[in-house]
Order: C-alpha cells, then sequence, then structure tokens
C-alpha cells in the first residue's frame, strides 16, 4: 500500500482515488485549479478543479475515440477545430491523418498547455511544432463566433464537465456557431459524460444540438479513469449516414489516412461497434 | 461530501470508495471476509475480502451481459450450471429464459447466500423458489468433477478473481471438466477481470481452457463499479459459430425466451457488438 493518496472529488458519494508517489505541479490559474502528479500505475495525471482530466496510462482510449472516429466517418476531413484538449493529445491524433490540412486548436487556458507541455510531453508528441497546425490560446465560443461560414469539416470539443469553465460549451449559441461554421457533411462530437452517473449531461446537451443539427447521436468508449461505465461521446452532424458506415470502409479510410495499426482501442469494428448503444443510455437520446 | 467512506482494496495503488450511509453486515465465512453496506449512490454493495462483488445501482450491467449472451448464442440451452453468484442475480437471469428446465447453482459459502437473502432481496427476487432452481451450498471443483457427460448446455462461472477461495475456478482440472459436462454445442463463461489493471488473468486463463476447448474469446461488458473500463468476460466452446451470429438472430431467440424488453444494458445489437475487443485486450487472447 502506498501512503499518499489524490481522490477525484468529481462526485460527492463515490470516486476514484491514486496512489501518488509525487507532486510535480500545483497551481491555480485564471480559470481553475491544475495539479500534476505521478501515479503508481497510470503515469502522469492532470486533474482540472480535483478532476480527472488524463492520465499518461490510458489517455488512448479516449484520444483515440474523440478523434478516430469522427475523422474517419467523415472520411475526407481537411480542416479541424479543436476546443480545450490543453493537453494536446486530440492535436496530435488530428495530426496522424494525412488528409488534414489544418488542425486550429483554441484552448482557453494557457496554463493548461504551458504544465503539458512542461510535465506531459509525450501525450502530444511533436504536434506543438507541427506547420498544420495552429494553436491559439483563447475563447472557443469567441472563437466560433467569428469563424467564417463552412470553414471546417469536423469540430472536436475536449472540455470539462458542463459545470464551471467548460459549462459555456454546451449552450445554443454555441452550437448554432458550430453548425454555421461547418461544411456540408461536417459534424461536432464532444464528451457528454458518464450517463451512468450523469444521465442529465447526455439528455440535455443532445436535446439542445438536435435545434442546430439533423442529425444527433451518441458513441461509447470504456475509459478506465473516467469511472463509471461507458463515457459517452456527443454527435452532432449534418448526414446520418456517416454514423452507420461498415467497418469495411473504415478500414479503408483508414489505411489511407495512415491509422490503420497505430491504435491500441480504436478499430475499424470498434469504431462500427462504438455506435451500438445500451438501452440505459440510448433511452436519454432524442428519438 | 459524506463522513463515512469505504475504500475497495482490490488494486494497492488504485481504486473507487464509495459513501456509505450504514453498514449492514459484517462477518468472516469459513472462506472469506464479507461485508454489505448501505451506499450513497449505488444501493446496497456487498464486498468480499474487500473487493467489491455487486451492487444494486449497476448490477444490471453484469449479469444481463454475463447470463443472455451464453444462454442466446447456444440458442436451446435446457440444462444450465452456474458455479458461485451466491447474491442469485445469475441465477434470478437463467430462469427468465423460458426453454431453461433446468438451473443448478453451486455455491462454496453459505454464508454469502444468507447475507444475500436477508439483505440485497432484490437481487435474486424470487428465484430462489423457483421450482426449475437448485441450489447447492458446496464446492464447484467437486461439483464438475461428479456431474455426468454432457449434463449442462451452458456453464456460468461467476467467481471471484484467481486469489484466494475463486483461484482452483481457474484451473486445468475444472476446464477439463467443464469441457466433459457439457453438450455437444456446450459452452462456458467466466468473468476474466479487468484486462487494463489485469490483463493476465484474461491471458493466462484464455491460454489454460485453449487446452480444452476448440473455440475460446471473449467479449466485454462497461460494469461501473468493475472500475478500468472493460471487464472481460471469457468464452470457451464447442462451437465457434456461437460467437458470430447476427444480431436479428439473437433478437429471434430473445424473443421466443421473453428476454426482449427486459434489459438494461443487454440488446441484440450489443450482444453482437459485445465480441468486438479493443486491440489492447484483443493481444491478449490466444491465436
Amino acid at each position: 500500500m502506498t501512503d499518499m493518496w489524490v481522490n477525484e472529488t468529481l462526485y460527492p458519494f463515490w470516486g476514484q482515488r491514486f496512489g501518488v508517489t509525487r507532486e510535480l505541479a500545483r497551481t491555480k490559474s485564471d480559470f481553475q485549479d491544475i495539479a500534476i502528479f505521478e501515479s503508481e500505475f497510470h503515469g502522469r495525471v492532470m486533474m482540472l478543479d480535483g478532476i480527472v482530466q488524463i492520465t499518461e496510462g490510458d489517455e488512448f482510449v479516449y484520444q483515440e475515440m474523440l478523434t478516430h472516429v469522427p475523422l474517419l466517418a467523415h472520411g475526407a476531413a481537411r480542416s479541424v477545430l479543436i476546443i480545450g484538449a490543453g493537453d494536446g493529445g486530440v492535436l496530435r491524433r488530428v495530426l496522424m491523418h494525412k488528409g488534414v490540412e489544418r488542425a486550429v486548436m483554441v484552448e482557453i487556458d494557457g496554463e493548461v498547455i504551458r504544465l503539458a507541455k512542461e510535465f506531459l510531453p509525450k501525450i502530444a508528441g511533436e504536434a506543438w511544432d507541427d506547420p498544420r497546425a495552429e494553436v491559439i490560446v483563447g475563447d472557443g465560443i469567441d472563437y466560433v463566433k467569428k469563424a467564417p461560414d463552412a470553414s471546417f469539416d469536423v469540430i472536436i470539443v475536449d472540455s470539462t464537465d458542463p459545470i464551471g469553465v467548460g459549462e459555456v460549451l454546451f449552450t445554443d449559441d454555441f452550437y448554432a456557431n458550430c453548425a454555421r461554421i461547418l461544411t456540408a457533411r461536417g459534424l461536432v462530437v464532444n464528451q457528454c459524460g458518464v450517463p451512468f452517473m450523469q444521465a442529465d449531461e447526455l439528455r440535455e446537451t443532445s436535446a439542445r444540438r438536435r435545434k442546430f443539427f439533423p442529425h444527433v447521436t451518441a458513441y461509447v468508449a470504456a475509459v478506465p479513469t473516467y469511472v463509471g461505465g461507458f463515457m459517452t461521446l456527443g454527435w452532432a452532424g449534418k448526414d446520418p449516414e456517416l454514423t452507420r458506415l461498415p467497418a469495411a470502409t473504415i478500414r479503408a479510410r483508414a489505411e489511407a489516412a495512415g491509422i490503420l495499426g497505430t491504435t491500441e482501442y480504436w478499430s475499424p469494428e470498434m469504431h462500427a461497434a462504438s455506435f451500438v448503444l445500451p438501452p440505459y443510455i440510448a433511452k436519454h437520446l432524442p428519438g
């Protein structure tokens, strides 16, 4: 047994705890409390306001599913907008796709980027220096408001839960602008929490986005440190066919994109299977 | 925030904790420490040797997947053997299947059954009194040794992890007898742990069973309180076609069996999707 424990405080009555070998950073930015520590099992862990955002050990699950699923379902994404994801992990995965010409990342908290570069350098790898990447420290809400019509093929929102700093990323205004700046077959994905614990998050977000997108659904990923069974990744798009593609189509696209064989959780078959929802989750989606 | 917490002690460096309103039972049986408490979120929780076995809140995930998947994949199971599962939840699900004529349950620890009947009565419901049920307090190893050849269609092993009292359920001798007492298309399923944390369990169990069964694989379920991402349910059978059935076939069988519409996690589509394994899990199975 270890001596030093960090308890996640996401839920008042249940949670996970990590055995910790040392604290690497602890600071209060303009937006949130940021802590990074070295854990006994999961490698380095970053928490924001006491909630686990990423661990080196299992980041592959969330990042692969949040990135490869929308990009390969779209099939021809050249311009991608990432909101949040200050650790750089989504940016790295987006840039793995050969067809991507431009990846704009807008993170509100520059301190998260700075600390991730210093203490979690493996998460983003060389992505920060890729000439296709444009990293903006700024407000995602403002960015989507000002961005030109039809300027992105895919928008990936990797935010905190809809409390605190992430809350505005779950508003009508935000989704209306997302719909406007997306191209004809465009789509937006975002994390919608763990429905076993936070079903409201999936239900309310899905209902809200239904106002601006003809096709709203979700897909699932079992992320070890987002405890509580499946996490849902929300999907709002203009073309319902994109979520019904067979694994063989996705496999061919992944091969062309340079993704096949690089992943530990995602696969063409997992991609297709992730849109199958258990009844206890499906019931929260708009009919 | 609650005052009283129970920490699971499955892993030395990581784990979950439950806010507790009151302790209902705490005893040491001949085999293990048993504790049942009322939690703030998950209803009642039973722990054996400090490890969560079942909670009222999420038991549906594990029980549905451990029962309905093998029974509906088999398609004509009349005689079912359950080893372990002292809470009665698997027994209840098995008896929901109209075609089942006989369900034998062998649990080594009578104290688990007694306490489950007293403090977790919803888990088994009326199953204990079903005339098709034969509940034996005894040793599963002995039972499979003495059972006649070809006497069961499906064997469900709902054991603790392969440490302590559950260890013998993961031996050559046990699997050899399972193969012998199963009918021609018979199969055995068992819980194989959470591979993100316990990959050895899946790897070693699968390799061992490969000696006695022509078809060894696994399927996954995201169980909220078996933390660490997907849990694997190991599959060893005589007919590889059983794990490749399309959802439409499973749906027709579920309708005939009286299962359709009764479930919260299982569905015909989830059934089929659960055999798709992420690469980080698939790599531990024998080729």
